[in-house]
């Protein structure tokens, strides 16, 4: 018995070529690891080795054994459009497709996941799925006409039923709906993973404990976020480079941290927080608001929405860097003055010694609602913030 | 000659499985290594591949030689108890025991260690082993009795004499007395493993330099710390996620860094500093302390200890959240105020911009041998503070 | 047809002993890529492997396809001067050269690369070249004199034309002129280096976005810089642990990120921006000046250079630690009081919340040409001050 499997070497009971149908070669290397690996005592998982090459996966791969580890040989992002983002001729390029071990995502069986995690049982911790690891390989959409759009559903990797200490790390993602959608993920690492034209990049639903999300660089526009994360507590968001749309929203998290990030966004809201956040800690991180794509492409919000947007209850904004640099004219509502903090509602935040440079007048407003805030050191006299009549704050203005 | 090693295809000279016991698989390949590199500048050393499967461990291993990497396919953690922590029926599971390339450590040759990376030699250059890594593979102590708790001796890695430039990544440990231990280990990398339920996660001893320790995920009780490092300059603690027991002591440490971590903890002393440190920057950190698990295991100390615990001169403690949230009954001892700083001792140090959130009234205590403390935004007047006599210190309230 | 290559098994046309010339090897190698690799959209790349092993290179390798990883199974980095720095006798020594999979950079053809990434192609998008990955070997540029002053010329790799999604990741320098070298590059990844005794360590040359240079440990000495970056936008460095001359130097770079590194520096000049830098967040950094080298070696500034030497504008500098701790009788010019920072020209920089510990007094200093700067909780009292005549500022003394 062998627990390292390649897709270009094992014997397809189907006789499937990977290069045809990766999707079914997996389920059938699955199938095998449940024949061999028969005992609740005798199950150490298997590598599924993926070599570099071009494979199309038309079935949906199911993963339903802890320690599977899906690993390829290299992350193979390449994304035309960033390539070249004035439209050349393409026909003397090298290559014109991502490579690495890479898979073109084309489900025909119905399915928009490319690989689903998942296993039934009740109570949960029966079907629960420890350790699966995706590892250095390319999951790519398919260029189309944009592929990132919520509406046109591919999914990378879906875990979707409880699971503990999983990975997703060194990958590439490339014109997806959704990149990495985790469903009640406990313990799990997303890092160092490169997200590119996906309209969500990494997304947590349904309830997690300490996810990390670290040292990613996520390129997504506005339909979606580059993380979103709901339900959670004490998440690691740390690290990550954000392109395009840098965006981070939680909802229902708290005591979680969003640190040392950097955040480039041709819209507003990089990072917001709802209402039933709590004790979000946001420090050492440098976002950017430039250009002029949201006339264009409007997105949800304009600009009094806040560079932040901060809900909830208790948070501490320390030591970060807000830099707005876009033309007075690109400023929507038009002649309005932008808002780089939004502070929504919510009581006993701390915001403190962030610097906000800028091209353009603009606010800290906080809300009527706001109870008990301090605000320290983070704006340039009273001209730089609006405190709606209620709001219950301290504020002591830079010198 | 080759140079890669497969602990499943290694022809044993003793004919012994690597699933009975790897151990002395892996020093017959250790004795294959001398007798093939047996010149000064033949020792480029070797990988030794664990394949996914579950082996047993009767004897200690033992790396002396530089450069030696053994690698698995998957760190394989599981926690049965943190799987399923109502401590349902196991029988319906599919998998009982953690997987991926799944060391069963039990040793039965005296030795507590699994691994132990030592050489001799005088000066202590000559012995000096350098670049020996281990990475992606589980070291199970193997369940039973609360065996993270100290006395039960079972070490996974021990380096047990001065080196340089080791890594251990991405590994999984469990149910093991020590996890990673580290005797004189100048410029080493311990990142991105997974720990969890042993009594001390990741240990420095014996004086090191420039030690890095990142990205782990740490579920340690109340009996040890998370990450305990003595007699160490430059020392970078950074991207750790801690559970349980979330702590970080520092023994006569210097000019080392404690930033972007997450604490999660039932006990009081996540963060403890000796009177022998200095320099120590503490920031970016996201501190809870949750729960009643203390009042059935006491553990050391009581929460007039604080949530940091600081001694020794010229830290700098800056950008923390402290959240604090048990009931008032759950405080020992019964009826005090909580601790949330302790500045027991020392001069010179920076406390700034700080944020504590608590459900119960507490404080932060200084020494009456405190001298020239600047406490700056970080307690919300002086209700919520107790400068004892003779403490030298200025503080700025938040306002 | 394979995508896996191993240097050591591969059959070279022209007979060619990888121990030989490893760079003969991996050309030929590529060039058995370019003949099976043939069209547009049949361009995966592929795996190089190089096992353990000592191997010399006398021939420059050249990567001019994307996707190419490079693989060795150990960084085997070891530096003599740093395993015995009183320079005993080596004879006893078990090991006396570096491992793992070990290149020693030996051209004989006139190159000063060891490895080169390059494509022509115009426009530039034809030539880009994506997702080329240097892991886990070691390039040694073989002890000699001061292998690590700039004249004596050897470079590890140099991207040398445009790219992108690049990485360099868990590898081993030393004794190079120039460790890492990227012309062009876009969303780079350099992470999770061992750099020892070069001249340069990680260089960005040419302008590039997104650079993340990342949990890097870097031993480089006063001639040349641990990190440079040039005409950059968006870098993140975090998390590098840089010892020696600790020093990172960024010219005309914009809305990049300096947090939670650590620094040990001979000389002066650990953190330098130049004239055309922009909104740079340095925070969470620990620097530290120490010892007495620079008297011997001079390098190219004195004490009064600044352990921050800072122009350009809008830059955030928060919540980091410096330690200044060489005795008085070794500053530079004789009989000067250091400086710890020096904000020598430009306009709108906070710098709120730095800690200064020091054995000997001396000065945060403000150029004449200063304007609008604030600085917040970094100096103790006016004594720690210098602004020249005509500095625009405001100053919060600590307390």
């Amino acid at each position: 018995m062998t627990a390292v499997y390649d897709v270009t070497t094992f014997v397809s009971p189907s006789s499937t070529s990977p290069y045809t149908d990766i999707g079914t070669v997996i389920n059938e290397i699955m199938a095998d690891i449940h024949a061999t690996q028969s005992t609740q005592s005798t199950r150490p998982g298997a590598v599924i080795y993926i070599p570099p090459g071009h494979y199309d996966l038309l079935t949906r791969a199911v993963i339903d054994r802890s320690y599977i580890q899906i690993k390829g040989s290299g992350h193979g992002f390449m994304s035309n459009a960033i390539r070249d983002d004035e439209g050349h001729n393409t026909s003397g390029w090298f290559e014109i497709e991502p490579g690495g071990s890479h898979i073109r995502v084309k489900n025909t069986d119905g399915n928009s996941e490319a690989f689903i995690v998942q296993r039934s049982g009740a109570p949960t911790s029966v079907g629960r799925i420890n350790g699966v690891e995706f590892r250095d390989f390319c999951l790519d959409g398919v260029t189309g006409s944009r592929p990132y759009l919520p509406g046109s559903g591919k999914i990378g990797i879906s875990f979707a039923s409880d699971n503990d200490s999983v990975r997703v790390e060194g990958m590439g993602f490339v014109y997806l709906s959704r990149a990495v959608r985790l469903f009640g993920a406990d313990a799990s690492y997303v890092i160092n993973n490169f997200i590119g034209e996906c309209g969500m990049g990494i997304e947590y639903v349904g309830g997690a404990i300490v996810p990390r999300v670290q040292d990613n660089t996520i390129v997504c526009p506005w339909a979606g976020h580059s993380i979103y994360i709901e339900n959670c507590q004490g998440a690691l968001v740390t690290g990550n480079l954000m392109v395009w749309h840098g965006s981070v929203k939680f909802v229902n998290c708290s005591r979680s941290s969003i640190t040392a990030n950097r955040f480039n966004s041709e819209w507003p809201g990089q990072i917001e927080l709802d209402d039933n956040c709590s004790q979000i800690l946001i420090s050492g991180n440098q976002l950017y608001r430039e250009g002029l794509y949201h006339l264009d492409s409007t997105g949800p919000h304009d600009d009094l929405f806040g560079m932040m947007h901060l809900r909830g209850n208790g948070h501490t904004v320390t030591g970060n860097h807000l830099g707005f640099d876009i033309g007075s004219t690109a400023i929507r509502p038009s002649g309005a003055q932008p808002t780089f903090i939004l502070v929504a509602s919510g009581s006993d935040d701390v915001i403190a010694n962030n610097h906000i440079v800028t091209a353009t007048a603009g606010k800290v407003v906080l809300d009527s609602s706001v109870v008990n805030l301090k605000l320290i050191y983070t704006t340039f006299g009273a001209g730089q913030l609006t405190a709606h009549s209620g709001a219950g704050y301290a504020v002591v203005h830079l010198p």
